[in-house]
């Protein structure tokens, strides 16, 4: 299992402040159990990797390998919940490489994320890159009316409909959204698209293991039984009592730590593969807890990179951060350094250490300097970086946040500031 | 020119508040020209774009043209200011395509970062995406010896040299370091390396108009003679008088914020190709005003894409934020909505508007929204995503945020924290 470690944090937070904590984690344990706090209509999510609809699920593998077979490209519209979660995965999962890899005579499958902007620049460049490739669309949207994703979907319809016609396109879209009503529902069902359901109960920041989220997924090429089996794993390992419970300790410790002061969460992160894991997780925790004039702010860095643009600050500026640190146990590959001749650079002594090695040398360098800085380190560890594991890292954040709203005495299944700028955005467009 | 424009944020700060500034602004201004406050060592990038040596700047163009004839794939090899600057002007000017382009007989030419963190995987993948594709190395450090690129570089120049012989690896790299002393300048000048000079007067995050950044800017294909000719043209602008100088009233307005309990400033954007000039930002300010307990946090975020997840935040958590909105006037590329005949999305209302005009006004919503909410918004106006008006941006806020770290009462040209990990990490290595 992943393990959260909070062991060098404990000259920030006491062992009696924890134990205070107890009794009002469990009280928002209960809360969540027995689904009667705030926005407990929402709590699909809660057992969702137990109780998931199998025969969708089967469906998904299938409409992922036919994507696979179809096209070359799968053009995934979507925002907030309807991208994060699928963007993270295939970021943990399989990390696009850095650099295009050309030639040789493999095929190349792209999934490409748009309608989650509303830049022309961007959406000209999708379908450029695009160009004469074979592609199909996922399109995700609870009721087909969100803006950046509605537009999107209109334009790259469009371009399916030019170049396959109208029934070819239709073989070529697949749709996400309610299960009965909305405007999207209403044309898959018109069109004939092949449908899978956002369900009523789970909130687009905990739709990752729905429909939502494993589509996308299991179209780029990622075990999506093993992401389960990791979220059902986690849900029977996040049930234990509240003094064995890691989840339920992650969130008594960040509240603690935000009743003294320590106002900003970082999560942290070794490994570039782990960045829209950070940008995922900014939206459960943002979108949760930020509300009614409160809330610990989410922000990320990535180490060892930002150590040299951020670290400044970490080590050494207002002392209002903590940090939660990712680290991935087993690295997917790994080199030995060797020696040179002349050791100008002085890297000699770490001739036949690794460089996965350092990194983690360097990872423990940091946690010792930031706790001398007054910045609390917390850890999550992770074994490795595969789908089993994410799935569990997806189900203990999910429920981690759950209770820490509930401790901050927020609802934290709802959004209403999101609407305030579209509001404003609709009447400037003249929306009637 | 690019504007700075504060009026949306007159409700938080009244004019006689940002009067009662000028004096300060006076003096910080004064320390900054005369050289002689805090850090007055590394001024060189204060008149850099008027006095840059013309000689390397004609040398720089060359070799890039040379890059570009003899490689597919260009690695630049840095971290912290020796990496963001270039990335930050590379993804403005020519933003990587959202998936690769392929196919097509067109001749691509790849540039791709490494030793800008410890990951093994990251560097693997680098390595397997280069495939057997010919490649050059652009090495920046100023000393030779910062792990990160230290260890890249021993990695590549192997790899290059195994490919090209001793005598063909020297040809195809490129050292960016200093004049005269250190590890790579030894190197450099035993191996015959072709080098450019990182100035000893230009601190890291200042040094995006040196070679530092011009040589991977110029070998992405970018015009450098615009870029300097518009950081030229911001040098003059931003001499005037405090009241008719826009940098300085940023530097006085998020002062007098942040006097106020605005504790952290988020960069906002509304075009992805804005991203990595939020990162090269955050390492500027950040490192600059991060240090003896205080510094606004900078954050960032990508709009309308984070207005689905952070967006709850800023519209309704804690008020201590205040936002800085990048803003591009004139659009790359755009097109224009069309109706549809059932119209189910309810788009139709926008058929003839373009995709930019409705992220305008998504923008223009958005600030609305979060003034209301408590959320000071600040605007940089840059009339178009060009090599001049970035040259103008990057010393806008280079100006300006030593205006503010004078302000603020620190040292902004020095980073004593970030010595803080090394030290551990060396420790933990068993370095001598």
């Amino acid at each position: 299992m992943i393990q959260f470690d909070h062991t060098t944090a404990r000259t920030f937070i006491a062992d009696h402040e924890l134990e205070a904590m107890e009794p009002q984690v469990a009280a928002a344990a209960k809360l969540l159990d027995s689904r009667s706090g705030p926005g407990s209509d929402f709590l699909g999510w809660l057992d969702l990797p137990l109780k998931y609809d199998r025969a969708e699920f089967k469906r998904i593998k299938a409409a992922a390998k036919k994507i696979r077979r179809q096209s070359e490209v799968l053009v995934v519209i979507g925002i907030g919940g309807s991208y994060l979660g699928a963007k993270a995965a295939v970021e943990f999962c399989k990390p696009t490489p850095p650099l295009p890899i050309r030639g040789g005579r493999k095929k190349h499958f792209d999934l490409v994320f748009a309608g989650n902007s509303l830049s022309a620049s961007y959406h000209s460049q999708v379908l450029e890159a695009i160009g004469d490739r074979d592609f199909s669309v996922n399109v995700i949207s609870k009721s087909g009316t969100t803006t950046e994703p509605a537009v999107a979907f209109r334009l790259f319809r469009q371009k399916l409909e030019e170049k396959y016609g109208k029934t070819g396109a239709r073989e070529r879209i697949y749709a996400t959204t309610d299960k009965s009503r909305g405007a999207l529902k209403t044309l898959a069902t018109q069109e004939g698209y092949e449908s899978f359901v956002v369900p009523d109960d789970v909130g687009g920041r905990y739709s990752v293991l729905t429909a939502v989220g494993l589509l996308p997924i299991a179209a780029a090429g990622i075990d999506i039984d093993a992401l389960m089996r990791g979220a059902a794993d986690a849900v029977k390992q996040y049930k234990k009592p509240v003094k064995e419970n890691d989840c339920y300790r992650y969130a008594a410790v960040r509240n603690a730590l935000h009743r003294k002061g320590k106002d900003m969460e970082l999560l942290v992160n070794y490994e570039p593969r782990c960045h829209y894991i950070a940008e995922w997780w900014k939206q459960l925790f943002g979108e949760s807890e930020g509300k009614d004039g409160k809330g610990i702010f989410p922000a990320s860095v990535d180490f060892t990179t930002d150590l040299h643009s951020m670290g400044q600050y970490i080590q050494d500026g207002r002392r209002m951060l903590f940090e939660t640190v990712l680290e991935i146990e087993k690295p997917e590959s790994d080199f030995n350094l060797f020696k040179t001749g002349d050791d100008l650079d002085g890297l000699n002594y770490l001739a036949g250490k690794s460089l996965d090695y350092i990194n983690k040398k360097a990872a423990e360098g940091t946690r010792m300097a930031h706790t001398d800085g007054g910045v609390p380190n917390l850890v999550v560890r992770i074994p490795e970086a595969t789908p089993y594991y994410l799935g569990q890292l997806f189900f203990f954040f999910e429920k981690a946040c759950a209770i820490s709203g509930y401790l901050s005495g927020v609802n934290p299944f709802d959004q209403p500031g999101v609407e305030a700028y579209k509001k404003n955005m609709f009447a400037l467009l003249g929306k009637k």
